[in-house]
């Protein structure tokens, strides 16, 4: 399955699996990457040495594969993470959490693809302009950190902004929502609920469970008021954290009730931590292997790309100028 | 183009117009049903004189074509208005804010067809065990009264929950969106804000223009504080209201603030009033007739319909029992 998005970043299936923090690790990547698809290791908080490894593991499990990189942008040591990335010749580095402006050129020039995510029309037309390779327009059904936009109305609204290849994520997790997602107009997609169930995946058995048993309506939004809103899956924690921001504590209180949340539903603890997951859990029933979701993805993919061939671009927008 | 829902509700075009309070009057429904569409006049709160003269002025326009009447369940005179969809010989009744369950059988035994409006595949299952004809699944990126789920996660678990058909709903604006919409297992669409700047829709000509000058960005949720969240277009008037909300007033002084701000944007205060519209607005940029916007949709439902079927439903989920 070929599209601009395998293309650019050299891989045989147009699936790019999300940059989780604290979950997406060596192996995971390396699982995906070995499938076909872009594996992306999440630097989230991690020490650079952590980083390092992982980047090992990977290409010990896909020795000929691109592996990618996830970066967040606010990260205080950002600057050398960015480094890092060019030292260990990483294949592609996406982006979140902040702007990659002051890197993208660094990067270019090590001849790493770069591929930020993407919440507003405005910020990956941007994007373009600054030398991005491929955006990542990621709706809010998504899990973990969120924008405002959906996937629905975000994607064919990004491809009339941009002239490089889009990447649909948020709410795709089986072939039927990948091949919805390049019907918009996508020439790719990106997954990360999708992934968390898979057998080389880290996180603890109660996380996977609370996500195959997930039905649509059980994820919630946290985070709203404070302005940094987060998709997990309903629990205690979730419910506590709303309760307390309703009441208005002050910013650094809530800091307080975030921190190190994620890392404890990670580790095993789906009550007292933050099960982040999207909107599209209820969809994923069963446990399967990366190799297995990449296919799945990659399929939709086709479908999607051939009918969106079929319909034509002018006829898709129905209006004159759409594609100006 | 023919799917269940065209030969459901007897339409050439399974493509439905959304019953938008103050706005969905006899001329827009008469327009949409006499291209081959469900036009839908909406209810709303207006007086039973006024939907029956809407009712006689939409077969004016279209004497051999369906018509349909939105009802919210949650008017305080909802069972004269059950009533008089019965002696108005209504075709299909749309459904929101509250539960049809009440009227179900009556209608039926009328030969009206049943379509209520859901956001969650728990509440379409009920609606099916209670004999709807076919669900409306909206996401959240619709203007006007929004539940929580997004259009491209909501729609594939209705259809994983439901036998009867369903009809997308909340981002559905041109080709491509009712074409994904389709893939995701839809069977027919419905759009609101695409309605809104078409020849036949008598909203202020500074409301229209707001919705053909709106970028992605630009809507805006309210009452998410109240538990009636309600998307629109960004203005002063929304401005005021998230503030309100945020020192979080009593409800009754809440209730004050909503009222008639819908009814004063459709009059043309668009500062001071509710401009409902979704997410999809920023991509409506040009003025056409409802027939235009028809054609195009269906057109998507096609080509969106005929792609998934050669996907086949068992690739579609990728999943074993997805479709139990």
């Amino acid at each position: 399955m070929k599209t601009r998005v395998s293309e650019i970043l050299g891989i045989a299936a147009p699936v790019v699996q999300g940059g989780m923090a604290w979950i997406a690790d060596g192996r995971l990547a390396g699982s995906v990457s070995a499938a076909g698809g872009l594996g992306v290791i999440a630097a989230g908080a991690a020490p650079l040495s952590w980083i390092e490894d992982q980047v090992r593991r990977a290409r010990t499990l896909a020795p000929q594969a691109p592996i990618g990189l996830n970066i967040m942008m606010m990260r205080p040591d950002v600057e050398a993470v960015a480094d890092l990335a060019v030292d260990l010749h990483i294949d592609a580095v996406t982006t979140g959490a902040g702007s990659p402006a002051a890197f993208i050129e660094r990067w270019k020039a090590a001849g790493i693809k770069v591929v930020p995510v993407v919440a507003q029309a405005a910020a990956a037309a941007r994007m373009q302009r600054l030398g991005a390779d491929a955006v990542i327009a990621e709706g809010c059904e998504a899990g973990g950190h969120i924008g405002e936009m959906t996937t629905m109305a975000l994607v064919p609204q990004v491809c009339d902004a941009v002239d490089i290849p889009v990447i649909a994520a948020g709410g795709i997790v089986d072939a039927r929502t990948a091949a919805a997602a390049c019907m918009l107009g996508a020439e790719g997609v990106q997954a990360g609920t999708r992934f968390l169930t898979v057998d080389e995946c880290g996180v603890a058995e109660a996380y996977k469970r609370k996500v195959l048993e997930a039905k649509d309506s059980d994820t919630i939004v946290t985070g709203r008021l404070s302005g940094h809103p987060v998709r997990g899956l309903k629990n205690a924690w979730a419910r506590s954290v709303r309760a307390q921001e309703r009441r208005a504590v002050d910013p650094a209180e809530l800091e307080g009730i975030y921190a190190g949340s994620l890392r404890r539903a990670v580790e095993g603890d789906v009550a007292g931590g933050s099960c982040m997951a999207g909107q599209a859990a209820g969809s994923v029933r069963e446990r399967k292997t990366a190799a297995h979701v990449v296919r799945a993805l990659s399929s939709g993919v086709a479908a999607g790309v051939a009918a969106r061939g079929r319909m034509g671009v002018d006829a898709a927008g129905d209006e004159e100028g759409v594609h100006a």
